[in-house]
């Protein structure tokens, strides 16, 4: 069935069927003119929009898979400042030819990754677009946050997880073309196309006080930490080696430190420490998988350190909408 | 110049420099990961997107009245609830050609409603699309709020100010193009251009507690009223003579009443009130515009009273985005 077949108002009602009908914290959910929530004292909000052909390939995604992503790389958002998800307003303008089944599915994945986070859909708006538009908006809450601009020289930089995966989880994709069928299979596809926020890592390092800046690695590690380093009014330096890779990134690519500094999408938290911090950070280290990569610097330089000591210009390369 | 030549870094940056600092109520504003504001007890969330060639021409609309309607269509929706506007998080999805001070034109706009709302724009995201499309999610907070679910049979229905003229100031820009020169004359192309959210009356029906149900009309007074009525269970007729029409409407159109009815777009407030608070709503009447038009009746059929006192059923004809 096609969604011009079956009409906004149908869906509409669908989807609030689909849904868990009175998650905690709302007061009234979807089919109003507007959502009402328990506000906590400390409001986080945060928004992302995936256009189709831009920000992901239709054609590479299982729409399950895409559904859990549209929301997982917001949460993400709530991770880097340390706070716990709330609610989540969902803005789909879709094609008419698009199957109900596809959106069934995208559903399905989106209430998946609501439901592991526990945060709750209520509300949002369709409309038609010849080419898929998903516009998420995620409210958390924070007693303390962590913000990009808290980061001092003598900070140690850290990351969790391996970086590089996704990007070239990515390039494999491409190359075989379609994955339409099954779960992906292998540490690489999943880490681009399933990739988890680090909810539970970014609120402890929050709660504790232990990250002084902080954010999720989107756009690869040098653009990200570029962020951190310009909005502290500092510089850092990343010791090429130190950077973590998976075995599995180290087998399929020849050019391993390449993705994982300019590659982006790994959805990794990225943050600094205080030097009078680092034991307890590094007692954290034994059930979060953190590795120290660098330290932030006076100046606004960001520099790569190789194995032999010697230091370069971090080349910063964003990927850039408007092209 | 344009905005494939600026990219995206120095677009947030511009974004943040041309609106307020520190808004009230704001902890962290544009450029981190997520926003921080100060959470009400009571929070409002509401979500309109705004698909180029399917929910706006772009040819019709100086991009000034853009930005303001973008804002202005969801603060309608706060002031549907009886809310107060408080946040705003912006997704821009834009085509690479689109020129700079196009974008500036609309932001000055979307500043505009802002500022007059008492609202904080605190975030969002850029992306590329071959067509504009804009999303926005508004928060807004309400001690007491209005559903479209507390309508009983015996309470009166309301409308704000008049029906059907941003219906025919479309038509109207229709028939002559593009409106691109200065700011549009007359009250249908204001109408339609330029549509003020209704949020001083709807915060006072709430707080009053005289609104047992509301709604803003965005769709036509029928599919509006059908929301309502539908939501609380029950059935309603409408007085056609009652209805509020401009002079200037029933001078452009020969069938005023059809725009009306099933025109759209008008952002007024519908609502009903039970016997007991009329006396107070017809007091309010003094400082605004509002009309009786019909009332709740049992059951669940929606009825058009003509001027004999004939009822025949009201056409429910709402607009289909997927066709």
């Amino acid at each position: 069935m096609r969604l011009r077949d079956v009409g906004e108002r149908r869906l509409i009602s669908a989807v609030k069927r689909s849904f868990p009908a009175r998650p905690a914290g709302v007061v009234l959910g979807i089919g109003d003119d507007a959502a009402v929530v328990r506000g906590p004292a400390r409001l986080l909000i945060t928004h992302d929009l995936l256009v189709e052909d831009v920000d992901f390939r239709a054609a590479l995604f299982p729409p399950r898979l895409l559904g859990r992503k549209a929301l997982n790389v917001n949460l993400s958002d709530i991770a880097a400042m340390g706070g716990r998800p709330r609610h989540v307003v969902l803005g789909l303008a879709l094609p008419g030819r698009t199957g109900r089944a596809w959106l069934d599915a995208f559903l399905a994945g989106f209430r998946e990754a609501a439901r592991r986070a526990g945060a709750a859909l209520v509300g949002g708006d369709f409309s038609a677009a010849a080419r898929t538009m998903i516009a998420v908006t995620v409210t958390g809450e924070a007693r303390r946050f962590v913000t990009r601009r808290g980061a001092r020289p003598g900070d140690r930089v850290f990351v969790s997880g391996t970086l590089g995966d996704a990007a070239m989880g990515l390039r494999l994709l491409g190359r075989r073309g379609a994955a339409g069928r099954g779960r992906p299979s292998g540490r690489l596809l999943r880490a681009f196309l399933d990739p988890a926020p680090r909810l539970e890592l970014g609120a402890l390092l929050a709660r504790r006080g232990l990250a002084s800046a902080m954010i999720d690695v989107s756009d690869g590690l040098a653009v990200d930490l570029s962020h951190i380093a310009e909005e502290s009014g500092a510089g850092a330096e990343v010791d090429l080696a130190a950077i973590p890779l998976s075995k599995e990134l180290r087998r399929a690519s020849s050019r391993p430190l390449d993705l994982a500094l300019h590659g982006g999408e790994d959805f990794e938290l990225l943050f600094t420490v205080r030097p009078r911090n680092l034991p307890r950070l590094r007692a954290l280290g034994k059930r979060f998988p953190v590795t120290e990569i660098g330290r932030i610097v006076p100046g606004r330089r960001l520099l790569a350190v190789g194995p032999d000591g010697a230091k370069r210009p971090l080349a910063v390369k964003g990927y850039e909408h408007f092209r």
